[in-house]
């Protein structure tokens, strides 16, 4: 029931480079286009890439429709020779992808697409919304939970996301982030992400009392009875009746929920009562406009936790909700040759780097650890055996030879000649991947706050085509 | 080709107070619950209501499927009753809703549901997503829009947006604020939201020159020639170039666009450069991240500029990505009465206002413009003939006798006994509307900083029945 078909979700002016190309006889020229980004959200040190399954499922299923065509060719823009092209329409290339749930640089190629250039043209907004939006809200969640250093945290965000989507695959790139549930039930129904949740407000205004309204959802639910004691007044009636409810129910695994007022003083007062009742194991849930910041507070200001509802500021990504993903021509085939391109800018930050590439993660031996990713020309192979030399492509006198390392190829085959050549792993095991990533990070990166850099180098071979082509000013 | 079923897009939350309630004999308790918001997106003095047709849609097609049930089994929390209840599960209430396209104020309810506890509840989390989604975005873009004084703004953001919905209808709500175009071809052929476009840099690099690429162009589209003149530079190369296409092409009405770079310098020097080549039509288009802060500068630092295409700030609302609309139980029949609700909080802002409401927007006779919105009583009768007293809620000293108004009711019927009484205007028509309606609020609550205050009032009835609930503490 969930699934749509997304082939007119392009910029229009894919469709005009796309007719263009048609009209012009480059149809079937072969190109390469990376697809990668620039800064890392909230000036963390890394972000994580999500929304590959996303977009799999997007190329498999592009197919234009009767209905489509009719309303291009009511544009009075294209040729009837192209629209009929487009019946048959269909994606023939090759994809690599960095899997979902890796921790990812600026500069980088996060995608590689090598098709036909009107293929390779046209999937790119479908491809850049499917890895900005989801890369956003992991990275984001992965903030949220190392703040919260251990204790769960719940993706809470639905009704304030940018819509369904933004709800659901929201979710979906949350819990790849590490969050361990959401509130939204068909993320659960469609990706396996744990669905949870009690009780709103209103189920406490619905009774008599509050009291009565917890006890009936107590005899309802005695193994998932998390009581919202903050409808009327937290430490005077809400805890007090919840304390009540349990006990008369005798249940002694349950929780309680607070959404609004000072967290740090009213969990630290609420503890006490639960503690001083003989509710040792009632947890306390909170869950009001949290974010990674917030989090970190409240525990160093000693409130008692046990796990967070995070909503607007993760599923938006409140503090920074742009992720840059940008997708750029990087080389073309003439007669069997790749030939390089380059996009020039007045800012160098925005010139592109070159040619068909492999990038390589360096881990040391020794530690274990993630020591930099090296950009390479498509057919350089690294020798493991023999020293590696890194050094800064801006201030390239910066230099470090490594020994001991292991050098991990970082994209995967996707696609070959249009057919899906890749297992989409599991939503837990993308999670579970991701978790273990991070860890051969070291914590200088992964500070939340000016975080080390880690670095993003290119080979010698590639460093030099790249400073060619700048000489030559692109041709 | 483009719906989803969205019943099982709803918090856990729902499923088990539904559940609860059903359970608990309490499922054909007739409720009352308002959708309102507390403050306004980016400081400003107004938000615009969007996301109704979608609110409609949802509501119409809410439907359990056997695959849901089966889901929902699986859980092991909900009665074989209750799930069997669902099967048939539909909406068989009221709603009624301030019309897309009205400006709309804090407090005041945008949408109101009077419904059996159980579907009243259920609808809560896509009701809010809709609205939330879609007002954010409107609001956005009809402040982008008022700094672009005139120049058409598009919408050009769908590669950023949070999500496939948060792109189509995003440009869909950026419609009815203001713009005048998206981007996004899907949200033309679904809503008619009219998709513009013409190339990216890659299609420059595809040839073997800027120029051939510019002349290939205007060979193709003469009638759409818009260049991108900042592949490689725009006053050595993108902008001559530019000229020697459309001059060999012999087109006049034409268009340069420029995507980075120093666009008040860069734009006044292109302008001179077209204009010395004789093409005074030849318009100037800008879009590299842009927002209604940027746009007010580049036009005071006297940029050339003919329109603007706004991408990620307008599709996220990057400045504030949230609109906080929430929905609560504000009244719940008994024996035929109808019984006000409160909620309260530590937090003074975050009391609701209780009780099955009407709300009035007050407008003077002699100017036209808006004075004050005004939330009753359901059966209170304004009579226009009779002065009316408006006092601030807060401030109850503060008070205002308003003579030759006309009281205008701002929500509308939408569903009655679950059938949708409510044609949805065509969304041009609720572009035109928003506009007009626009037009009747003073200048001081049109600013974008630091505006004026719009009152939203309570009868003198509903302000008594509020604050003898708050001294019973709800009850």
């Amino acid at each position: 029931m969930y699934h749509n078909n997304y082939t007119m979700l392009c910029d229009y002016y894919e469709l005009t480079m796309a007719n263009g190309y048609f009209e012009a006889g480059k149809k079937d020229e072969i190109v390469y286009f990376d697809a990668f980004f620039r800064s890392i959200p909230d000036g963390g040190g890394f972000a994580i890439a999500a929304g590959l399954e996303q977009l799999i499922d997007y190329i498999k299923n592009i197919r234009f429709t009767e209905e489509d065509i009719a309303f291009l060719r009511g544009k009075k823009c294209f040729s009837e020779c192209f629209l009929e092209y487009l019946k048959d329409f269909k994606f023939t290339g090759d994809i690599w992808a960095i899997p979902e749930g890796t921790p990812i640089f600026p500069g980088e190629p996060i995608i590689t697409v090598r098709a036909p250039a009107i293929e390779a043209q046209f999937i790119e907004t479908y491809l850049l919304l499917a890895i900005n939006h989801q890369s956003l809200i992991a990275t984001k969640a992965n903030r949220i939970v190392r703040a919260a250093k251990g204790r769960p945290v719940a993706e809470f965000g639905s009704r304030r996301a940018q819509g369904a989507d933004g709800a659901i695959l929201g979710a979906r790139a949350a819990y790849i982030g590490g969050c361990g549930a959401t509130a939204c039930t068909i993320s659960d129904k469609e990706y396996g992400v744990p669905a949870t949740g009690t009780m709103a407000h209103s189920w406490v205004q619905m009774f008599d009392s509050e009291l009565d309204a917890f006890k009936t959802y107590c005899s309802l639910y005695p193994d998932n009875a998390t009581l919202l004691v903050d409808t009327y007044d937290v430490l005077h009636s809400g805890v007090p009746n919840a304390i009540k409810a349990f006990k008369e129910a005798g249940i002694t695994k349950c929780a309680i929920r607070l959404d609004s007022g000072d967290i740090s003083y009213l969990t630290a007062k609420a503890r006490k009562m639960l503690d001083e009742a003989g509710l040792h194991d009632c947890k306390i849930v909170v869950s009001n406009s949290l974010d990674e910041t917030i989090i970190r507070d409240i525990i160093l200001q000693g409130a008692c936790v046990d796990s967070f509802g995070v909503g607007e500021r993760l599923i938006t990504a409140k503090s920074d909700p742009v992720f840059g993903g940008v997708y750029k021509l990087v080389a073309k085939e003439k007669n069997g040759e790749i030939i390089p391109k380059i996009k020039i800018s007045e800012n160098t930050g925005k010139i592109t780097n070159p040619h068909y590439k492999k990038v390589y993660r360096i881990f040391s031996n020794e530690s274990g650890q993630a020591i930099a990713d090296l950009m390479c020309v498509h057919d350089e192979v690294i020798d493991e055996s023999v020293p590696l030399d890194l050094f800064d492509p801006v201030d390239t006198w910066k230099h470090k030879t490594v020994t001991g390392y292991t050098a991990k190829e970082l994209q995967v085959e996707v696609f070959k000649n249009g057919e899906c050549v890749y297992d989409t792993p599991s939503l837990s095991d993308i999670r579970g991947y991701c978790k273990e990533q991070i860890s051969h990070l070291w914590e200088e990166v992964r500070r939340f706050e000016n975080p080390h850099r880690y670095y993003v180098d290119l080979s010698e071979k590639l460093w030099n085509i790249k400073h060619q082509l700048l000489k030559s000013k692109g041709n």
